[in-house]
């Protein structure tokens, strides 16, 4: 597909990117949500908040004090990338009923770690590893921190979110839990390009209650709302952060919603959340 | 004891740390080895090379091009930190025949990470988290990446290892490994200050030979030679890096020797890497 190209979807306009894969954010923000991206710049990358078809470029700390420029970036034209370079990612195992099926839901959030090594940008590829067999998709929330977080509330914890984008906890199952499965996830969860996210980050929504959808090769193949997670957002980082601090960047996948299922080179895999936008990737082999 | 107090020790000259608590480093480098330490500044932190009982500051890049300043410190006056900031944390389980009994050792390395929010500075403590109750040892030699790494040879390896230090690879037993134990192990292996590292980079040594000991409270309670792992450094990286690029600054904990024990608050635990130096670090309670 050409890059030049648009596509139109229910979610708003469709805008190309470097890879020729082409992503959505919707077209309006809604009142009182800001909507950050972050864009390759001809020296380096620059953040900005999304109005309407523009970006228009901030500078400063995305998480403590910034300044709206007078500077403007079509965004038709841009290159987003993942909006954040995360100092640590955090994920969480079975949180979501229809995950778990008729499994006793856990009895505390059950987390793990992906490595920052994995992170992907939007639009760009979903790499199958060498002697990888059975690499699945999970559609997620992404919650973002924004602030140094140790030891917080369940009530205090919102005031930590810096706000939500979308997610793709990509896995390998065979190193995960087939047969010979390995000691711990570093492989299953942690392989490069293992931790697509993006494009944007919506601050100021209710992501307590937010239409999840997974779509391979454009058919829906997950579906749920975050109201349905075991444990909230609020919950995971209260939780986590009884035990180890996170700190602004920091970004929780906070779980997937059904059955999961196998990508394949050639596939091409989005992650939509309702007032956020859609997370799309292709899959290519090693 | 009082910071200003000096000790001697089979090792070296021992030396004042801000938690009042001594560290050691050997009082001679050899030919062909260089140390790194980095410390605190009036203003932020420095890094240096360690010549004798002075660290000559250092200016640029310590995995790319730097350069030997003029500006001397005394080793005495110095406090010492966890001699680099790394990107990220990987450890492995099961890599010394006296780890693993009778236990048929692992078919490859078997590796997990550690948030990066669990570093510890050398002499600070380690820390029991609340809720906690076998919190536990691991001597350990470190491996410091210095190159960007992907999908190196096991012959090419350690042109991409800079250096070594010393590690405590803290770990909870039961949230590890207990009845109830979590489904990944990243409170048992990452709760804050559950690594400890430093304080001296040894470049140029042979760390396929070193002497490690570890002793709680004075008393040797493990002792192995690196030579005895199962994976050496040089299999880790290598097999690392075929799923994960690994970058300059990135750290592995090489795995444990021997049977490990638990930590007290009150307790002091030492992890000496021969040609190295010592990692000290008190326990105290929440």
């Amino acid at each position: 597909m050409n890059r030049r190209e648009f596509v139109s979807s229910s979610l708003g306009i469709g805008l190309p990117i470097s890879s020729g894969v082409l992503w959505n954010v919707p077209p309006q923000t809604p009142a009182g949500v800001t909507r950050f991206v972050r864009f390759r710049q001809a020296h380096g990358t620059a953040f900005g908040i999304l109005e309407g078809k523009e970006i228009h470029e901030i500078r400063g700390d995305l998480f403590g004090s910034y300044q709206v420029t007078s500077k403007r970036h079509r965004l038709a034209a841009a290159t987003l990338l993942c909006p954040i370079q995360p100092p640590k990612i955090l994920g969480i195992g079975f949180n979501y009923p229809l995950e778990i099926g008729k499994r006793r839901p856990p009895d505390h959030p059950e987390m793990f770690y992906k490595p920052i090594s994995a992170v992907q940008n939007p639009g760009d590829p979903i790499v199958w590893p060498e002697g990888a067999t059975r690499v699945a998709y999970e559609s997620e929330m992404v919650v973002v921190i924004g602030k140094t977080c140790r030891k917080v509330s369940i009530q205090d914890a919102p005031s930590y979110i810096f706000g939500v984008t979308c997610g793709n906890d990509v896995s390998e199952r065979e190193w995960q839990e087939g047969e010979n499965h390995d000691l711990q996830w570093w492989r299953g969860k942690g392989c490069d390009t293992f931790a697509p996210f993006g494009p944007v980050i919506s601050r100021g929504l209710d992501y307590n209650n937010l239409k999840l959808e997974g779509r391979l090769n454009g058919k829906t193949v997950q579906q749920a709302s975050t109201s349905q997670m075991i444990y909230s957002s609020a919950v995971q980082v209260s939780f986590v952060s009884q035990y180890l601090t996170l700190v602004p960047g920091d970004i929780i996948y906070t779980g997937t919603p059904g059955a999961t299922g196998l990508l394949r080179p050639g596939d091409v895999f989005e992650v939509e959340l309702e007032g956020v936008g859609v997370l799309r990737n292709p899959v290519v082999a090693a």
